[in-house]
């Protein structure tokens, strides 16, 4: 991810210089806490020790999963999938609130809605199919469209990064998706799927206990192909998403890319799991905005060592994370770039 | 605090009222977490289902202390204080970012620095002395002075609100004012002063047990006093500040006004303990926008039952914590105001 044509003495050089540049602000040695981490972060993302956030984007990736049409595990019906994306569209969902406060852009992507859109500019036409397979009783998807699913992300990314877009957070809506990232969680940390199971858009005790048989099930139909072989597409071809399989490929393009990633909650995490597989130096490019209130999230930050910003209880997904954490990395770098120093302002210093 | 002609029947009905736009919205029930309890409170605090912030401030208390002079609590020269005010009114210093980046109106009230200000239409006047006396040897103050100081404190808010404000942070500098705080903090939560006693800008191991035995010598000095009559008056007379009391005036008068009160770390919440000890009612009008890094916040709040928005590592006080709270509230109510319902947006509800 870094620049070859950095020296690991001028990343450490760098370093020292932000460092410095932080500790000459006019406040106590680490008394800006997490934003004095955040600033450095992104300093040393961008290589530069004047970091700077431009056009940054939220793009929310809509896919649907075979498995919600049966009803075990999401106590909404399918279509809501579709009727979101078009309340996206429509600027009505809490992500476009969010956005609106804090002037970020909003692309919202059909990754695979089971649902015919009109062509429409605000929406951007990546459908790989009409949902994903039951994976209750096949493959979720090809192999092919599991790779193809991926370059879409990373297409996608390479597009905003052409438009001077440095810093994505994401997101996704899918009914049925904490399924599937459930499942994803569980075949790459190795913890048992009982315990990455939650309550997504909050189903009750009853639906739960069959949510829970349901992915025990599937796990056991898909484990021997994917213990053969666990890399990012088999795992994406048995139980993935097609919104999850974009993200997991946007991850790997933001990353090579030298582009923040503002990563959302319980299913945009997954991706990354899925994206950092694949390299995992993807994790330095990554800034947690919080922890979800989907149970199962935390276990993921811990196996990723990863804080995030955020504790409030939220579990909307939409990258409603990701837009509560933005302003936080700006008061990261607005401080780092408008406060005055200790000589500047004439502050003693501590004795 | 609330408004006598608003009877018990027509809270309830409002909270009712709340509630429901609150869950008319296109998200699970309680998806947004904090969001919405926020919504839910500030409606509550102004009395209507369509809660607004307008022309929202944060104010920064500035005042010395005689005990900083002695060099037993503080790593900083009293100096720093003023040199932190004309920072504060050149622009410079973290909170003034913050407050640029989210829109904040920002006043600096000379509480009772050490030092003689030019005449300067960003400050506000309202020095009650050169500094509080030294409490080891003396009271910080007289009893007059305590008095005159909160009624300061309570004009100000009284003149902001006129002016249309309805949300006010409250911040503070004074090197020397986390002793204060802590003792403080020990007279009203009963618990010894040792464990309210923090690093403060961030003394060392050596100037920490300095600090402490300085802390419980002056507990014990005016003990007797304090427990004869455990009042806001008394408790500031004889360990308090100039900027601790006006803040605690401003906590009563806010509150009277139906302004909604963002507390920000321990000196900001040693003030609203003493608002507290007048006026039990106080805290529903606050919400609380970090825990600070420095010890001894966390207990604070756990004894006021108060659930912190943020936790960001900081501890520099000057109101950045309320600062950087300030965009979650605007969330919480651009939620409310903005977002599609299920039926306005066609979305189905869960089955």
């Amino acid at each position: 991810m870094t620049d070859p044509n950095i020296s690991f003495a001028s990343r450490t050089s760098l370093r020292e210089t932000l460092q410095g540049r932080i500790d000459s602000k006019t406040k106590p040695i680490g008394a800006l806490g997490r934003l004095e981490e955040l600033a450095l972060q992104i300093g040393m993302i961008q290589g530069t020790a004047h970091p700077r956030l431009t056009h940054p984007h939220i793009i929310v990736f809509a896919g649907d999963h075979g498995i919600a049409a049966t009803g075990l595990v999401n106590p909404y019906p399918q279509a809501v999938t579709a009727q979101m994306v078009l309340n996206f569209i429509h600027g009505g969902a809490a992500i476009n609130v969010l956005c609106r406060q804090h002037s970020i852009a909003l692309k919202v992507v059909d990754a695979g809605v089971n649902f015919e859109f009109a062509t429409d500019d605000s929406l951007i036409h990546e459908k790989i199919a009409y949902g994903t397979h039951n994976y209750l009783e096949t493959d979720a998807m090809s192999r092919e469209e599991a790779i193809r699913a991926m370059d879409a992300g990373r297409q996608i990314i390479k597009d905003l990064h052409r438009e001077g877009c440095n810093c994505i957070g994401l997101g996704e809506m899918g009914i049925g998706n904490t399924s599937s990232a459930a499942l994803i969680m569980s075949f790459v940390t190795g913890i048992p799927v009982e315990e990455c199971c939650g309550r997504g858009t909050g189903v009750s005790d009853t639906q739960l206990e069959t949510k829970i048989a349901t992915l025990v099930k599937v796990y056991a139909k898909h484990a021997p192909a994917i213990t053969a072989s666990p890399d990012a597409i088999t795992i994406l071809q048995h139980v993935g998403g097609f919104e999850i399989a974009m993200m997991a490929g946007a991850c790997l393009q933001a990353a090579a890319l030298n582009m923040v990633i503002l990563v959302d909650g319980f299913i945009t995490t997954a991706a990354l799991l899925l994206a950092v597989i694949e390299d995992e130096k993807v994790k330095d490019h990554c800034v947690y905005s919080h922890t979800s209130g989907e149970k199962g999230h935390q276990r993921m930050l811990g196996y990723l060592n990863a804080r995030p910003l955020l504790d409030l209880g939220m579990r909307l997904g939409e990258g409603t994370g990701a837009a509560m954490a933005y302003p936080v990395l700006q008061s990261a770098l607005a401080f780092l770039r408008e406060m005055a120093s200790f000589e500047s302002a004439g502050v003693s210093k501590s004795e």
